[in-house]
């Protein structure tokens, strides 16, 4: 089987992987599209320090597995989008050539879970096929084609954080970074009829899509801040969705008092903050990751539904062959926002 | 007028200053108690980089009045009461004698208002007499002398910070520090009704002090860690009441996923967090400060019908002239906890 995999830091196409065989639980899907994620080409540049800090903190359930090996080839692509070709031993599961994505973890036969996201041995969605779960199997509606189907999961990121920070429609939006998470939390802040939503990002593409996606003020930092255009507005609820450090202190410093901050950016360095302003203006800053399988499925719902218009933020469709310039591609945000690989 | 300023970085006492003369809605108040506040004492050492600090920070409205000058005589003194002397002119208040404490802002003639905190003005607790203001007044009930009814301001700050928690009963409390604000949390969180409070401090008077305010398990955290006396206990709300470098990153690092962190401690220096661990683990830090006027009712019957007793808590009470001996005195948190000024 062909796939994209990350290899010594870089990516490089695989022809002769074994072909993924779906035990009892599992299906077997023909991967149709799937979109490259910022945090895949994190890892890819910086997955060393990425797992070093992961083994630093406590209070997360240590997984019983092998821990990833940087030296073999790891498998990558969790925002995916199939058709069925078949399903395992005493399977349930929709008849082949259903079009489907899935909450991407895999449940194995004895009773392991692993996530598909980061792997020396499951697949994601940079190959051919790979092996999911039936009781996890999302169908997609509406004949919604697979490509957008495959915007469901980033858009979920969005919908989660949106759904966190419990945001009431009178309250106003300010959110920091336009590219596919900023996107994403804009699109879901509309859905929820929030009526102010102020976007920045340096990008004039990205600051167009943010107005497409429903964001009511779109500025440029280097002209205007967001702080400066929201004004005496009161509190805000801010969304950090930018990841690089010293983006978390600009809020302390600038948010009026009493917002709070919803930070869905993963910034994977250490950032400094000043303490002071936060305590001096009684801000609260909510950390979110990732989304529960209802809001999986509520953003499917919305993409398939028409409630929100996630195809203009596919500035690429590649074959296996062109990820590698995929990766290095999307390092301009003029150029690219959301790139799907259709393998 | 007799009191201690803060005077070119250190505390002096002035015999000659005028005395304070009470105007429309004011009432002249005869000082019988004031605790030392940890925040004065980081005031007299840092008091210009706190100021500049705040010069930074944009978000909360610029009081219309002239900044602080560090090169005169600066009053400081808010955790005090006192007895009621003579209202001002046309002024409805308690009859002399009546022993009252106040939310600490000074309402003026001319609508302004000013914090009795850090003043080149304002008289503050660290003197003989001050001025308060009528509406402001809260008579001490219940015959609770005023050396207890001046911690009615400290106690405050914990129940305003138990209050922004929203802890339930049934969730697990950790409190890092057992300073004079970490055992205001743990007296708030005993009366909240909550079942579980753990509490970690270096100093064994500390800890014994918070044993006897509520705390179910106190640790010292060089022998073993809040963290592992929680075990795996889910989610945690941790209160951090230390204020120095690094806490906020150790509660990034330590607290299970899901937690909440209440940080109440007022860490005055730049600090270093890792987000990762944030986001990895879903975490939220709420900042709070002060309290509100119903809070500091609430605090102030609370002592007054031993809901909480706060007697153990001080450990020495000077006159004004030792004032500068106990800024330095309360350097060492095994001799002293709260000293009060008794002018």
């Amino acid at each position: 089987m062909r796939a994209a995999v990350l290899s010594g830091g870089g990516i490089i196409v695989r022809d002769d992987l074994p072909e993924p065989v779906p035990g009892p639980g599992q299906v077997l899907v023909q991967v149709k599209a799937c979109g490259i994620c910022g945090s895949d080409l994190h890892f890819a540049k910086h997955g060393a320090d990425m797992l070093a800090l992961g083994q630093q903190m406590e209070g997360v359930p240590r997984p019983d597995r092998e821990p990833i090996d940087l030296s073999r080839d790891i498998f990558m692509g969790h925002e995916f989008a199939g058709e069925v070709l078949e399903a395992g031993p005493n399977t349930e599961a929709p008849p082949a050539g259903t079009a489907v994505t899935s909450f991407p973890v895999l449940l194995r036969p004895d009773g392991a879970v692993d996530p598909i996201v980061y792997s020396n041995h499951v697949y994601g969605g940079y190959g051919e096929r790979l092996l999911l779960s039936a009781p996890l199997l999302l169908p997609v509606p509406n004949g919604l084609s697979t490509d957008l189907a495959a915007l469901t999961e980033p858009m979920a990121v969005g919908l989660h954080a949106v759904n966190r920070s419990r945001i009431e429609q009178t309250e106003k939006a300010v959110v920091l970074g336009c590219g596919p998470v900023g996107l994403a939390v804009i699109g879901a802040l509309k859905m929820r009829g929030v009526t102010s939503i102020i976007a920045a990002d340096y990008s004039p593409a990205r600051r167009a899509l943010a107005e497409g996606l429903g964001a009511t003020d779109v500025v440029d930092p280097r002209e205007e801040t967001a702080w400066a255009r929201a004004g005496a507005a009161g509190p805000l609820v801010v969304f950090e969705a930018i990841g690089v450090p010293g983006v978390l202190d600009e809020i302390l410093r600038y948010a009026p008092a009493q917002s709070r901050a919803v930070v869905v950016g993963v910034c994977m360095n250490a950032d400094t903050v000043n303490p002071y302003f936060g305590i001096s203006k009684e801000l609260s800053v909510q950390f979110v990751l990732g989304y529960t399988p209802e809001e999986l499925a509520a953003s499917l719902r919305s993409i398939a539904e028409g409630d929100i218009d996630v195809a203009p933020l596919v500035t690429a469709r590649v074959g296996l062959d062109e990820v590698p310039w995929a990766f290095e591609a999307l390092g301009n945000p003029e150029e690219h926002c959301k790139i799907i690989v259709e393998p």
